[in-house]
């Protein structure tokens, strides 16, 4: 029997600011990447997402950033490596904290924004994250883009490292994501999504932009839940998923 | 053989600002109450206060505060119970993950400023750190002021409260602490204060500003260390109290 | 001719999160309540809420709160009388340059949340708000609640002082406003609230919520932009006003 | 006769933080680049360093950073072009407040830490410090580096660009300075760095780190004051300076 995991990001509230419909995402996804206070998240909003996966039944991933509320961790911050591992831990802690007083607890951890870009290249970066995962827990997988530094780093360092891939993103020929730049980069055809998430899930492969079939080793799948398009076609991909006698479960 | 513990706030700078001196003050206490972050202590201050505190042999707590950094912590915030009770796990376990990452963890709670001053007194606010400490671990002590409505609320809670005195403070003949706002509150004589703290630690009694003689049952002493005075003086507290056959040793 | 303003706040949005709709709202009120930072309001939401302000020919005041961005300025900040005061001023000069590149610039100020409750009652707050809009232009009206302590100070301090009425809140007999923890505090019948707004622009009286007729010196109407119910609302009491023959216009 | 301007960072405490020995400094500069909030400075120490400004004659600048206070604006932020000038115009305008409510006004702009480094270099960073600071006043003079991308867009802008050179710093052949990686970058000696400085002032040269002559046309020195070394060199310059018989007066 063939299985997948679907993560999104979720608890990117912040205090008065609503963001997403976590509670759509919640009847769809596996896996929930809560924010972690320094990207999106205060310590309340986190409390009340960690409540709700529990009594989904969502799995708990840490969704750490860069400590940059004003740009939501979409700006590279030009930290030090060992700031860059003190702030992970400490979001970790925190987030560890509500994920038990909910009843459940952090499984996994996914880097947000461009933290996540940043360490698909940066060394330092890379090195930094895998470092501050292992010391939290070394029993932790990171959830990360196939290829990155990233990957590589956190299975240096002894933890497993899990790739994703992205149900609203376009392929190249060489299995990187196009560009938000170029043309046709974001998919919005649900349909079209969910036959290529589906062949994802049972043959590990993905037709590409330019129509070739690309080798994709992928246990997660990346979908949204910020606007009513996107929730929508994270239910189009479960459903298509589940029809297809996909089971959809955390990887963790 | 008699013993009592020392405890001091730590881990207080933020980024480039120094506060304290913490390697001073690692000498002389059994007890560090380590900035959660946010009143003070960034998360690279906590890490190295954490193994500095790790490797003096001195025992961890958890100095929460309301969520203050311009007010340090030493304002009052009419936040609600929940958002309290979030932000104090959110604190605790962002602490718990940078002391274990030294080798170390938690061994009690110490509200920090404002806030420990309030729930000597408000209701809500004790109730929500009681409850907060309660949902992170109940075994974890609160140090807290003999009398307040915290420690009420705490041991109803099922947590061990745990009185503190204060070495550099005058006490009222009824064992309240003289207001700051009045002459004579703050004492500055060493010896004097070292004597008082002799008393307490063998007879469990402190002389009151008119002379009286209190009975107090404090585990704990409060010293200091942002001043270099401040640091003498929990110097000779140390000292006298071991010339005087007392154990300086954590009550955790 | 008689006429009124129409006050609503706008810019409080922050960074990756939206609130409110100030396109909307542009369309209906003539003072718009600009979020300064320290509530809500980063400076490009500020910036580009000043040129839609000056677009559509709204004039611009400073809403200035407490330093609480995650209790969205909701929440009594003890914080000095000077703190408070260099605080706001230092908001209205932020506001200011923003303003001025937009092409317009502040015409009044009114407290936000909990500082402007706050100041109803709170001596020390209230003339600290008052020394700080004196402080940075003494011409600077304050849109406050009438009866306040607030709007005491500022006339006491040679500010215009400028009483507001709240469109959606029912009034007890003696002018104050229904506590929101009671039945009935908020007022949802869209001709029932412009026909009381109508009447208290024309013959300068509302209907309290025993049918008791009060006097009411009000020169603004506070009007929300933060839900669909609350444009129409506003778009019903703008409507309504004109088709009595009274100008909507600022104060200032 | 000649002249040149001393300036130095301050207002760069915050909260219970201390930094630096801003009344020390005021007796040696001439002109005080005032931390604006985001990198360090709250509100209330930006008045208190504005009216110690005024007080001592000394000229306000504007020490603009990025929005960064666990790094002390010394990380950079790869903010957008409008993010970055709404935020130096946020910055302008509050201390512009401040600053008259202590009866003086800002008189040039220094840009702060990894944003000054960054816009010696970076192209969209510097065009927006140069719009922000033309769009708040087209008057005031910009601090930078000789030779930098921000000198050359500041004056395209029709800014007034001002050369500073650093008297604590070696400097290559070349006219650039020595990086802080290489030994023998920082100098120690004031009587050396006391000569180069009336050097400078009085024929416009320099002597480079290998003995060569540079020509360097800075209209004013950057001195530090965050510690009691700094302070004594900046003492030791100015003295060196008029007894040369060189004015020390701001650029302004």
């Amino acid at each position: 029997m063939p299985f997948i995991d679907l993560n999104s990001d979720v608890g990117e509230s912040f205090g008065n600011w609503t963001m997403g419909d976590d509670a759509a995402v919640f009847r769809y996804v596996s896996s929930a990447n809560v924010a972690c206070g320094f990207h999106a998240g205060d310590p309340s909003t986190i409390a009340r997402t960690c409540r709700d996966a529990a009594a989904a039944g969502v799995t708990i991933g840490a969704h750490v950033g860069y400590r940059d509320l004003a740009g939501f961790g979409r700006r590279f911050l030009d930290c030090s490596a060992s700031e860059l591992a003190d702030d992970v831990l400490y979001q970790l802690g925190a987030l560890q904290a509500l994920a038990r007083a909910a009843g459940s607890e952090i499984k996994y951890v996914k880097p947000h924004g461009a933290l996540y870009n940043t360490i698909v290249h940066h060394e330092v970066h890379a090195q930094a994250v895998a470092d501050a995962v292992h010391a939290f827990s070394p029993g932790l997988p990171l959830l990360l883009l196939p290829g990155s530094v990233a990957l590589a780093k956190a299975e240096a360092r002894g933890l497993r490292g899990v790739a994703e891939a992205f149900a609203d993103r376009a392929y190249n020929a060489d299995g990187t994501l196009v560009s938000r730049r170029e043309e046709g980069a974001v998919l919005h055809d649900h349909a079209a999504i969910t036959e290529n998430m589906v062949r994802l899930a049972t043959e590990g492969k993905i037709v590409a932009r330019d129509g070739s079939i690309l080798d994709v080793h992928a246990e997660s799948i990346c979908v949204h839940g910020d606007t009513p398009g996107a929730v929508a076609m994270a239910a189009a991909v479960r459903a298509g998923l589940e029809a297809a006698g996909v089971t959809v479960r955390s990887f963790a």
